[in-house]
């Protein structure tokens, strides 16, 4: 497909999106549930059609020589899409909240005035080859009310075709616009270009990938983009804390996986406590493979844990997000401190402290600057479903508009509603 | 100063108010609220000192030829003093947000996810050549914790300099940083570029002006801007309506100041009221010298209205905003043609729709995609303080972060909070 044609293709992916959208904006509450479960039902039918499409897509990622975790990623196993279907049954059951009207009240001019919450209008998504994705995607167009265009990775794309096409029948079977969720039908990478260039149909871009991808979109866009950055999270092991607790938490949040955006890279310890928690999470981390990046005084009292992996901690250890079993770890002085080393150094996703000092926790709370700020919590309970916002289209790391994981709210905006009797202005 | 001393220069009011800001964020409410009583009070007290600023502004203005309402906008006499003295104690005397946790529940996990409001961090604003607005974006980053950087317009740079001193005195005042509201003490444009591209220091960029500033500062800018574009407002008058109340508010709404962003810049009238309502509110805009640029069937209708000024409406007419003593006037069938046009060609600031039919204002209510939506009452309500916000720092036209008029609340962000007991993932 040369320039032009994709340049054309679109522009019409966003005439019609724009127009489902305005359908999308005052579709019933129950005709939006109906097309979730519709969807869900649909992917459940979906069987030896679906997985022949699937199929195409993992040996022609085998016959390229893609790493095998990539190709697991790729995989529409039953399970994948039972979870897929569940998160859609989910969203339909979850309350509506487009249309709701908050803060009415009545001026001294007499007009009442209050907020209503309303669909953004059109969102582009350009995330990687999971196809999973695709539907999560689709499902939080549909819930919030508004058109999707979607851009997978190209790795997916007859999978993405195939769900793409469930999506559609089950929109038209509850009565709404098919193309308010639109996959790119092409590989061509151009077409990314575009999608991040019509602001005339496009309202907000959300990428999902590598930090290098999200910043070349955010720097080239000429839309609002919701961008999730690196995840450079901190756990702070205060003075006075629950040293159990803190052994606990600690190991959670840097173990349970170590590649999510929300594990912990980073550890600071209150000088008043390293001496009696570190040589214990010491052997935690010891016994998993971890490999510990210390300041010198925690490297002293991590000297005699049996089989730890010690490295000297270099300045840029500290702005690291490993995503690998490594984490840096600093003694500090105590919250005042680890408040200053988190400003700087975290990439303002989240931070946890671990403490039994109700000031402290406050002074943590209000005082760092992070998307999530935790107390007495794992690091990697950030997350749209743990939050309770019923799935999570990407985590923020910006403070404008959406912040920390975002749901369905994240995809709205409010605008303000004026009711009067024929007042006039003085 | 040359281009590399202003990059300087700009990088040093970006690492103070980086700085400032973070003191700021944990800010009593008592300083804040000391810090603008006491700004109001310096105000009151300025007298000849600032006066004699005021007077280099206006002498060099009018040796450049500056016209007489340009010059006007720049004079700070003691009215103009008086209210922005008083809308310092207003806004200390509101509740302060900043802080607020909200929406707090457990999860099934255990731990408990809320919000809290905090400051954004850093805004820039660059305006125009009104020194009055130096102490309302002042007051406005005082009351919302954030830290600012003010590029007013060169024609006031004596008299801003004087303000920006009082608002300085009135931070240490009352223990606050003073580097928390800092001027650009240079009138070289390279500063506004400067400005707007530095997103290690600055958070937002609030651009006020005339639409080809914004456009281009929203073209350049390396940080999300709030955009204040035209306000191509409209009214529509429906069947069934209250016709003496569709007189008044129409009237109200285009006459009783043609240059607000606000002033409705279109009308539209329902086919069935239209023989009634047109020659009652062309006589009214007749009366005042407002001209009429009409669709065929309403220049007809109009057409016996004594010293009514009658112009062909063109296509391009639907989506003027004069800000001045002109109106289009186009029929149309009901209330689904009005939303249709006005989705077209309203500049989504503000629309009203004057009905008595409940089915009709709900629709128009729900369906009409601009920031602020009106059931009976005049467009020229759009306005921070008609809406209790108790300060504007501009109306936003976008759908992102703000939306509609922006006060304190605008200019902060929500955080997550987590609070646990030890809780892990599983």
């Amino acid at each position: 497909m040369n320039a032009s044609n994709t340049t054309e293709l679109m522009h019409t992916l966003g005439q019609q999106a724009l127009a489902a959208s305005r359908l999308m904006a005052k579709a019933s509450v129950a005709a939006k549930a109906q097309a979730l479960r519709r969807l869900a039902a649909l992917l459940r039918e979906a069987g030896e059609p679906l997985a022949l499409e699937n199929a195409k897509d993992l040996e022609r990622a085998r016959a390229n020589g893609l790493a095998e975790p990539m190709v697991d990623r790729l995989k529409l196993t039953p399970k994948v899409i039972e979870t897929a279907a569940q998160g859609c049954e989910q969203l339909a059951a979850m309350p509506d909240i487009i249309g709701e009207l908050m803060g009415m009240r009545q001026m001294p001019s007499g007009i009442r005035v209050g907020q209503m919450r309303v669909p953004i209008g059109v969102f582009g998504m350009i995330y990687e080859s999971r196809p999973n994705v695709t539907i999560e995607a689709a499902s939080l167009a549909i819930k919030s009310g508004n058109a999707a265009i979607l851009r997978g990775g190209s790795e997916a794309i007859d999978s993405n075709r195939a769900l793409a096409a469930l999506v559609q029948r089950a929109l038209i079977d509850a009565g709404l616009p098919a193309d308010a969720v639109q996959l790119v039908p092409t590989t061509d990478r151009a077409a990314v270009g575009q999608l991040i260039a019509m602001p005339q149909y496009v309202d907000v871009i959300i990428p999902r990938g590598g930090k290098g991808l999200i910043e070349r979109i955010s720097a080239e866009a000429k839309v609002p983009v919701i961008k999730h950055l690196d995840g450079n999270c901190h756990t702070y092991v205060d003075d006075p804390c629950d040293i159990a607790l803190a052994v606990k938490v600690t190991d959670n949040a840097k173990t349970q996986k170590y590649s999510p955006c929300n594990a912990t890279e980073s550890l600071l310890v209150a000088r008043g406590v390293a001496k009696d928690f570190l040589p214990k999470i010491g052997a935690v981390f010891a016994a998993k493979g971890v490999e510990m990046r210390a300041c010198p005084e925690s490297k002293a009292l991590l000297a005699g844990v049996a089989g730890a992996t010690l490295v000297d901690a270099s300045e840029q250890d500290w702005f690291e997000e490993y995503l690998a079993p490594v984490i840096s770890i600093k003694l500090v002085d105590g919250v005042d401190e680890a408040i200053a080393h988190i400003n700087r150094y975290s990439s303002h996703h989240t931070d946890a402290i671990l403490t039994t000092d109700h000031g402290h926790a406050q002074r943590f709370l209000r005082e760092v600057d992070s998307a999530s700020v935790m107390v007495n919590a794992s690091t990697r309970f950030a997350d749209g479903f743990e939050y309770g916002l019923g799935a999570e289209i990407g985590i923020s790391t910006d403070k404008f508009h959406a912040r920390g994981p975002v749901g369905v709210e994240g995809l709205t905006s409010l605008k303000y509603v004026v009711l009067g009797e024929g007042e006039v202005r003085g």
